[in-house]
């Protein structure tokens, strides 16, 4: 195992996170809140370290899978560890399982909060905590490989460890280059979502925040209701957006080429906007029939919880729980599905789900033709058998980890709704779950033992399971 | 499609249906109950069809995977609409939709019920209810093999589809001394478990009904509570055999022809017995912890209630969703996980989360050594890739049919944890699940077309899946 490169790595992690901190601490002076200091050693905690770790140079860049794997799952890690301070070290959140849990959420965008009054934030504090969404979103080594030029040509492992999906690619032969696209692509629209925010006459702090927090479909909002309180149109544009970022980018790179033809033909991006739609209309139809809801009103909602649940961002324009059982278990359904691969979404991810359904229909051709020879096709090619594979256990991994974690967490003794709910919605990084941790709810009442659960879920559901599962086997760490 | 041969086959599965009804015809007699005339009128329309079809021999009988699931699939479609006659006719059970689903969850070894007083049965059909159970415990199709001389060397496409399990083999080079063999177990073990009955002072009758409904894996009992007020004799003579029941009959065999050896090293048997302690264990200590339960209550109950869920037999010697959460999950956990292949039981079974987990290692150390080969490997055989295909698109679809038919019942309108349990407690033929149809409760307040997703649920977990979704796909039937 090369160490060495673990260390440099997780050293600029901690530094690029540091030169973050500087802008919450330039707005905690600007608002003039009392807690500079406060931020002043919180990039001191992150930087200290990380300037060591980084300044001696690797003694070769040569590194594997293993070090993918664990240097991913390490730099995530000390990511939420360094993120935590300025939540725990202001006071303004008591403990630090609690700031952590916090982060965490943050980082892996999954929005599950401990906090039951956001709005007695300082607003600084709010700031970073829907910035730490943005930079989770897309992902913090990507933003690295933006920067650093790395020899060798094995940071292909890194992205993939952390890029949400089965199937990773570069869009251009550079990874560097392929970084700067992805990276591009996303301030973009997150710049492109805030125009319209400001539009709907938000201020603009207001108006960020909530880019940040749609963009790495997140779901940290400024207001203890999330947006019920926020105008239809406010709602209309976020509900937009969140179905926009849970795109895989690949989608948006074939657009800015002009391969207008390729992006149309992605047949996961089909497959996530017919899911979506059917979802939002049974949802809808359901409100109106058994909700005694208006159109209008059950339209709005509907799209609004459709794509804020199935892009796993978390918003809610309205208290779900309440709804009637069917349109819950679309929800809950959704929660699973996720949102594309290669998007800033969570979940099993459409395509996936696509690979699975297609794997089904080949079984039962193979039952009645046990001869015939079918590959399973995705954009017309035909998968590998390696593939199919990988991507069984991937989810035979993830069901393991979903029954452990509900197993676990099930000693403090909650309903079986809420332990489910918050599985699913940690581990799909999504955020409110039903029940006692459902959207007016929140995570604050688990034991810290539950919560280090939890926190796994939502850092195994970010980083897609298998890298957070290596970091618990002894067989990863032996020489 | 061998129409002719599918014709034949259900014609003689509605013959020895009929002959199977004049057992409690006999009973209904000998004890003076009216319905006499009920079952005759039961038993010609079974036998009335049945003749018909099974008169004609088919033009030939040659057979393929295709025509082996889907005379499996109709068999029991046509053996339960025979066998809810006698509820039907004799006007104990209202409604034809709910004299089905009694008798389809019968057949299945389900055991969930829609009479909230069972006790008000005559003792002729409290008869046929539990022995529906042994019927299909070891498949109706299995004991027709062991009756009929079949030419023509396919049979075992049938028992396929109908034996629980990834991998049925024959026992012996042939097929029909394989069914009887396999007959002959069970009948010996059901004998025995009502010895130990009669040896607690239970009447003949109650003895035999209990036999067949643990035999079966089934769950239907002849008291409203269960095995509530049961002495702790009789509950423990039924935890073994519930226990024994679960385990892969091959087991059983090689005990018979003295092959000690390989019994022991079953790696499936073993894998069964270390689950099954470790919930027992778990559960005992959780209701003495949190449950507030003396030592030997909990041992009893938890051990009891383990083995009857694990094997999904579904008895109640309490009820349990009064239970701490955390017990309530680990029961949940083996609601999942099932019986052993080749045993009565349902569920996943604990050969296919063996080879899960497997598989997820295998990942993990391919992850870590990307161009080791190493294979799948039960009872030390490595396993073809064919078959983990196989078995990774079985869970597929169990996976789907769970979400669709919980999709489809939450129309209902039930809380989450109901519909949950009531879909996990059908599809892996358990019988009662949590909250509305928690052991102290039942099926009957679900709507009519919920009844038929979950009977669909029950058929479908009994015949493994794969063979109902056939049913469902209109290439199965054309030419």
């Amino acid at each position: 195992m090369n160490y060495s490169f673990i260390r440099w790595l997780v050293g600029w992690v901690l530094c690029i996170e540091a030169a973050f901190l500087l802008i919450p601490l330039g707005l905690c002076i600007a608002y003039g809140e009392p807690y500079a200091a406060d931020y002043v050693v919180s990039i001191l905690v992150a930087a200290a370290p990380g300037i060591l770790m980084a300044s001696r140079k690797p003694g070769n860049f040569a590194f594997y899978a293993r070090e993918g794997f664990v240097a991913t799952a390490l730099s995530w890690i000390f990511l939420s560890l360094a993120g935590a301070m300025p939540f725990w070290i202001s006071g303004c959140v008591q403990s630090f399982e609690n700031a952590l849990f916090e982060v965490v959420s943050g980082f892996t965008t999954t929005g599950a909060s401990i906090l039951s009054d956001v709005e007695a934030l300082p607003r600084s504090l709010l700031f970073w905590r829907s910035f730490t969404h943005w930079i989770g979103g897309m992902g913090v080594l990507v933003f690295l490989l933006a920067l650093l030029p790395m020899t060798g040509g094995q940071s292909i492992l890194i992205m993939r460890a952390e890029s949400p999906g089965p199937s990773v690619g570069k869009l251009v032969p550079r990874l560097q280059k392929t970084a700067v696209y992805l990276y591009g692509i996303y301030l973009g629209m997150t710049l492109l979502e805030t125009a319209f925010l400001l539009g709907g006459k938000m201020d603009l702090f207001s108006a960020l925040c909530i880019s940040f927090g749609t963009a790495g479909t997140g779901g940290f909002g400024l207001l203890n209701d999330s947006f019920a309180s926020y105008s239809p149109y406010v709602q209309i544009v976020v509900t937009v957006f969140m179905f926009a970022f849970g795109v895989n980018f690949n989608f948006y790179f074939y657009l800015l080429v002009r391969k207008f033809r390729s992006a149309a033909a992605m047949e996961e991006v089909r497959g996530y906007l017919f899911i979506f739609l059917t979802a939002a209309v049974l949802v809808t139809v359901n409100l109106v029939a058994q909700g005694g809801a208006t159109l209008d009103h059950a339209l709005l909602h509907a799209f609004f919880q459709c794509s804020s649940i199935m892009t796993t961002t978390g918003f809610s324009s309205v208290d779900f729980d309440l709804w009637p059982t069917f349109s819950k278990t679309v929800l809950i359904c959704l929660m699973f599905v996720g949102a594309c691969a290669g998007s800033t979404g969570g979940g099993i991810k459409v395509s996936r789900i696509l690979m699975y359904f297609k794997s089904i229909g080949r079984e039962l051709r193979r039952m009645i033709h046990p001869r015939s020879v079918t590959a399973v096709r995705l954009d017309g090619k035909a998968l590998e058998s390696r593939m199919i594979h990988s991507v069984n256990s991937w989810l035979l991994a993830y069901i393991a980890v979903f029954f452990c974690s509900m197993l676990l967490i099930s000693v403090d003794g909650y309903d079986f709704t809420t332990n489910f709910s918050a599985v699913a919605a940690t581990l799909n990084n999504i955020g409110p779950g039903l029940s006692l941790v459902g959207p007016t709810r929140n995570f604050g009442d688990y034991s810290g033992f539950s919560k280090v659960v939890l926190m796994f879920d939502m850092l195994a559901g970010r980083l897609e399971i298998f890298p957070m599962l290596l970091m618990l086997r002894p067989a990863t760490w032996r020489k």
